[in-house]
């Protein structure tokens, strides 16, 4: 017999009754029905009930364990009475009377349950991890993270990708966020840096010829917590193809992105098709680029309705250029209580208000109501109706002035109006590609022109789109949005040295300096580069999503707190001096 | 059309012949046949022969490209001349003729030739990796590579394991080797470390109730650079499970290691019995623990047949404690030539010289010849002969002292011996667990009493065999060697809390040390911790011997240089002021 088990805890089942059998796992619960102890026996596979009485000769050794004590029994397999059969469980028919019982790892008392639903604090959940994840959540979390990304690895074999590991411990590749260092103790003085992300590496496969490449890359980055990120290490699903055009990365990407979450959504509704929306147009509709689709609030522009009419304040406010007024229709949304409720919500994010009209009927056809639709009077207001398509019981909001000023209150005021009147179907997962991004944009402050977004993208046109108004200019770049989260972002590269240095100059940088900070892919691509675009996407999101959690570390197996820190495993610690004096360094007092 | 191909250079066959088509790929060889020009054009996936003459309006253009430029052509596909086609190639019964040709990327004056199989030096090929990486050896190990860890995947998910991945921001975890440091922005002054290994966290996830781990993981060790290993990360095989003894972990990784090389071997003959040799066995027998058993040559202990014999050397040497005389037969090495020659190796080996018999037969029957023979007369010298099971045309060689002296000595003569000797079959990969090793050993110089190996081992014989003494016990730790290479290495662990605080108070660490230094595992195990055991499989190893390298460089895609340089990304490099003074460091001077 086996030194620990015959049968996993979730395998027995009425045929197996009358066997002798040995069983390892946790003790899950323990009951005393009057002398007779029930015992639930738990592994990763499932629950055993497990039973014992004075008859056995185990019982005083039985009568000891506690919960989540790890032990082995020998028993034999009985089959419940037709009673107590329970059909929600595989092994629900049978029960195993221990007849012998070993302890293989006692516990101390507990501080965190893992019967149950009780919640902890986090510390408590990060710094007692590993009793943690023995519960139920946290076991289905992990199982359906491991299963994501190997189904991701499937698809993508499937379609002629091939996974290379790119190096760790390299050079600082600036990407926009903070590098985590490492010394070099063979060169002291000097530092390695971990990757923000396999940027570099991946573009370096393509011009060595390798066509589809992929990876499941751990990346680094020395940010400032926050719930839905990890502080230091993710995972993305990096890849990078050769001789494609913006629409090949799309289709290729598509059935594994939405594969997953068909294969994984639990029967929530996977969108079939992916509208592509620019940039311009998703700050327009939605007032972000990362939209939420699943919210059917589709914003439009109404200055024309405002323009000379008699609400002075937006009327006014037409006359500066580059000014619009906005509205966000509310279907379903047409109450005093509610309008108002939302006009609060603006004052809450920093605006004056926000402006409405409701349509209602009092008996004498429609009618309506609010300040905004007295000021314009009939007319405009009625056309205002037409335009948003809406009726009696709707709603619209108005804001105006600059869209860069009141976008992103107008998006989050888009998602409330959403969500209170129930129009985002929450059982869908709503995709769209948000394309053509411009390259450049310039800082209100300094007047700099710089880059929008990232800066290896080509420029649409290419060198003859360099010449002209950089503000103008759009690149083969793009993210696929789902339910108001960037899921992925990539782009077809700039893989023409003359335009990567043109790009450069544009945003300021001169050639010395792009060959400083980006050598070895500007090097490279000096020796037979072939156009190529790839795209990233956030396993750690992917998952979050799927599970249907909102804090990151509820799918990340060992997660650092909110301050970086690993309370588990005590990290950041303090070096030993002999580490130091190898590096050379030096750690300085805080200044006073 | 697509804007790039309809085909890659693999796809046409004369079934294609009349198409026109459009193909993307590198030049890799131009040749003029005096006014037609013929290019091989190739992608990752294969090479098609294009060609041009006056008669195509892309004459003038197809004439300026060169090696490695990177080109899209468009043209027809025609058969080839039947005394033409080229056999070896799938593409070898058409051509395409030229009528359209872009350069997507042309090419400087190339450092490092792709095509053909001219060496150069490894800082060039490091330093040009993404040249270096075209070359057809490249992509056939970088291929293998891939497709081995994929395999590796689901031969690992066909067990019932998942992949988990573990912090590589984490604590430093003391495991022999030094650990890379990463300076904390958050927390000035203290350091996270990278780890050697996923040691701990694999037992903590299996202290949650995993059951069955695996991962692909990144390992990082600041090591001195050797030629058969990176200076910074690698890549391990690494798993773990619970409820398992040695043998469990046995029976599951053969199918998986044992079935890579079967996949991969091309054809070499992979053992299907996997020996298990004892550490001191091992020793004895082949001076090494990872030996080559493609070597059929087995060391054996010939100390009685010198004990008072003649031979005054080994005779003084037997009346010491602890010394032996062991024999290397050598069949088939019956020459004073090759005898001399590898007595000369053991002299360049730092030892006095070997001492050796061989036999002869100069037609006059059987002799012994060599000075061992006459110092300890003919009955002792047959009795060797008979013992070793040697014959006419076969030596023996004999080295004497404490084991520990020489053992190495004699493992590399035995290595040289089936070398020279054509007795090491080299069409072959030869595995063994080499078993029981010792937990303890004792510093000669200190006499203190240290770890040998892993400090997570259990011991033989648990808690009792402690009482003992030290040097006597064993742990169920194990290796597999394959082919003179340690490919595995694992253990059942030590999961009782109050053996392991014993197991470290042998070795002269107090329960407290043992609390700082392995505190997050130590902790768990007062949990319900399962026995479990597990092992890693060094992947850069695998493929070494797969692909037949012994640069293990050659199986990594950007590896640093021996120097722990990265020269086409240059790392590592100075940091910014900034980023020191966030982290609050300071870089010391040389000490003078």
């Amino acid at each position: 017999m086996h030194a620990y088990r015959t049968q996993t805890c979730a395998d027995l089942t009425a045929a197996d009754v009358g066997k002798t059998v040995r069983l390892s796992g946790w003790v899950h619960r323990v009951r005393d029905h009057g002398g007779i102890l029930f015992i639930d026996l738990r592994d990763t596979y499932g629950v055993t009930q497990l039973l014992c009485d004075p008859d056995s000769d185990a019982f005083a050794d039985v009568e000891k364990v506690r919960a989540e004590w790890c032990i082995r029994i020998d028993g034999e397999v009985k089959a419940r009475d037709p009673q107590l059969v329970n059909p929600k469980l595989p092994t629900g028919e049978i029960e195993v009377f221990v007849r012998e019982i070993e302890v293989l790892g006692a516990a101390k008392e507990l501080p965190l349950q893992v019967f149950g639903d009780q919640e902890y604090p986090e510390e408590t959940r990060l710094k007692y991890r590993y009793l943690d994840l023995r519960r139920e959540a946290m076991q289905k979390n992990m199982t359906l993270r491991s299963n994501v990304v190997r189904s991701m690895r499937q698809r993508m074999w499937d379609q002629g990708f091939r996974e290379f590991q790119t190096p760790i411990i390299t050079a600082s590749s600036p990407e926009g966020a903070r590098d985590f260092l490492v010394p070099s103790r063979l060169h002291p003085g000097k530092f390695y840096a971990l990757p923000q992300a396999p940027q570099q590496f991946k573009q370096l496969i393509m011009v060595s010829g390798y066509d589809k490449y992929f990876q499941i890359a751990p990346c680094f980055r020395d940010e400032d917590p926050r719930a839905d990120r990890s502080p230091t290490d993710f995972y993305q699903l990096d890849l990078e193809m050769s001789f494609v055009e913006q629409q090949d990365v799309f289709d290729m990407i598509q059935p594994v992105i939405g594969g997953i979450f068909e294969e994984f959504g639990g029967g929530r509704k996977v969108d079939q098709t992916w509208e592509q929306i620019s940039y311009r147009d998703a700050a327009l509709w939605y007032g972000t680029d990362k939209p939420d689709l699943r919210n059917p609030i589709k914003m439009q522009v109404v200055s024309e309705h405002f323009a000379g009419s008699g609400f002075a304040i937006f009327a006014k406010l037409l006359e500066q250029d580059g000014t619009e007024v906005r509205a966000i229709p509310a279907p379903g949304g047409g109450s005093r209580k509610f309008c108002d409720r939302m006009n609060a919500f603006a004052q809450q994010q920093g605006l004056p208000g926000m402006g409405y009209i409701f349509w209602r009927d009092q008996g004498e056809g429609m009618e309506a109501a609010g300040p905004l639709a007295k000021n314009i009077g009939p007319e405009r207001t009625e056309a205002i109706r037409q335009q948003l398509g809406l009726n009696v019981g709707d709603a619209a909001f108005f804001l105006g002035g600059k869209p860069e000023a009141f976008e992103g209150v107008a998006g989050r005021a888009r998602t409330v109006i959403g969500e209170e009147l129930n129009l985002t179907d929450k059982d869908r997962f709503a995709f769209a590609w948000i394309v053509d991004f411009p390259i450049y944009a310039r800082d209100e402050e300094t007047g700099k022109i710089d880059f929008e977004h990232n800066p290896f993208s080509m420029p649409q046109g290419g060198m003859e789109a360099l010449q002209g108004d950089p503000l103008d200019v759009l690149g083969f770049q793009y993210d696929l949005a789902c339910n108001g989260y960037e899921l992925v972002s990539g782009a077809i590269r700039n893989h023409k040295p003359e335009i990567m240095f043109k790009a450069f100059e544009i945003a300021g940088y001169g050639k010395e300096e792009v060959e400083k900070r980006f050598g070895g892919m500007v090097n490279a691509f000096q020796y037979g580069a072939p156009p190529h675009g790839g795209c990233a996407a956030g396993i750690d999101r992917i998952v979050m999503l799927l599970a249907d959690e909102a804090n990151i570390r509820e799918v990340i197996m060992f997660p650092m707190n909110q301050r970086a820190e690993d309370l588990m495993m005590g990290a950041p610690s303090e070096p030993m001096n002999e580490q130091l004096r190898e590096l050379r360094l030096r750690v300085l007092p805080p200044e006073a």
